[in-house]
């Protein structure tokens, strides 16, 4: 198979965009309609690939051409899924809920490729283990970075890398697109034989 | 104690440069005039530190009122120690062995701030897990990007982390400074009582 015609990242994210240029890949962003209802019961891992999923699908009914991706990040602390906070005054429990700890993050990506028949989706799990963060120091970062747009309230590509004393996996999942398992399932799909 | 007067980093490496930026600190660049020897006989996170703390000295024996960074990231495999590539062929080589394999990135880090008496150093490991790499695909690597200046002849922030499979530590210690480790003991020298 040659390479799609056409390539559509399903999803505003910046870091998502940043990810897949440091890749080299020349892509267009179309933004997926779907929302995120949170009280769905799906466990986590399903959760993320659902989501992948319909937003990938949401884009791809409309360029059947093209290779659609479509992605959802999530954080994982005790059973719990925390996605973006929806204030300041959440993001401050999160990051109080997670200070210390190990949670996971999880994304699932999907990838749609309607006129070749190709639907693929699956999800990447990290863990990543935070130092002891002071209440100050939440406070400081809240109010000086904006953490109201990331799921479980931080960046570990900003400042707060500076509490995040190790992880287990794909560093670049964290960040929102999980780069090497994503690239090979990609390259699968374009050498596979016709 | 109060925060340092001026803080040099004895490097001119662009990821430490761009690190250091991320955690929002200001400072000056000064290149060190230390030359590494691969062949002393020092065991690998020795002479990570070694050479951080024969870097930062060099450059504090000048500026006794700064805080002066050192530096030096080493890949080791197999109990050999890997610095930058010297040519394509080294470069290679490099890459065909650590590919399908696990190794370690460390990073030594030594802080002098000769007026206050402070002199610290220590090193960071991060283990890092590569898939598979094809030849084509390392002889691509080779001629479009440039691992001659990284050690271990890969850089994690770019085309490379395709197959970079998982890490297990500080990510940005692979890159080539370990954020939150430095950032907790610069902390702690900056918050110490005279």
């Amino acid at each position: 198979m040659t390479k799609p015609p056409k390539i559509i990242l399903a999803s505003t994210s910046p870091r998502r965009k940043q990810l897949l240029e440091q890749i080299d890949f020349s892509f267009e962003i179309i933004p997926s309609t779907i929302y995120e209802d949170f009280n769905i019961s799906l466990k986590p891992k399903n959760f993320a690939m659902h989501y992948a999923e319909l937003k990938a699908k949401d884009v791809a009914s409309n360029y059947t051409d093209a290779l659609v991706i479509g992605a959802d990040t999530i954080v994982v602390y005790d059973d719990k899924i925390l996605g973006k906070p929806k204030d300041k005054n959440e993001s401050f429990d999160m990051l109080t809920m997670l200070s210390g700890n190990t949670h996971k993050v999880i994304t699932g990506v999907s990838i749609q490729w309607q006129s070749c028949n190709i639907s693929e989706t699956f999800a990447e799990e990290t863990f990543v283990t935070f130092r002891e963060i002071s209440k100050s120091d939440i406070l400081y970062y809240i109010s000086t970075y904006n953490p109201l747009d990331k799921a479980g309230s931080y960046g570990i590509q900003d400042w707060f890398s500076v509490y995040v004393k190790e992880i287990k996996g794909d560093f670049y999942n964290v960040m929102g697109f999980p780069l090497s398992s994503f690239y090979q399932r990609y390259k699968r799909i374009i050498e596979a034989d016709d």
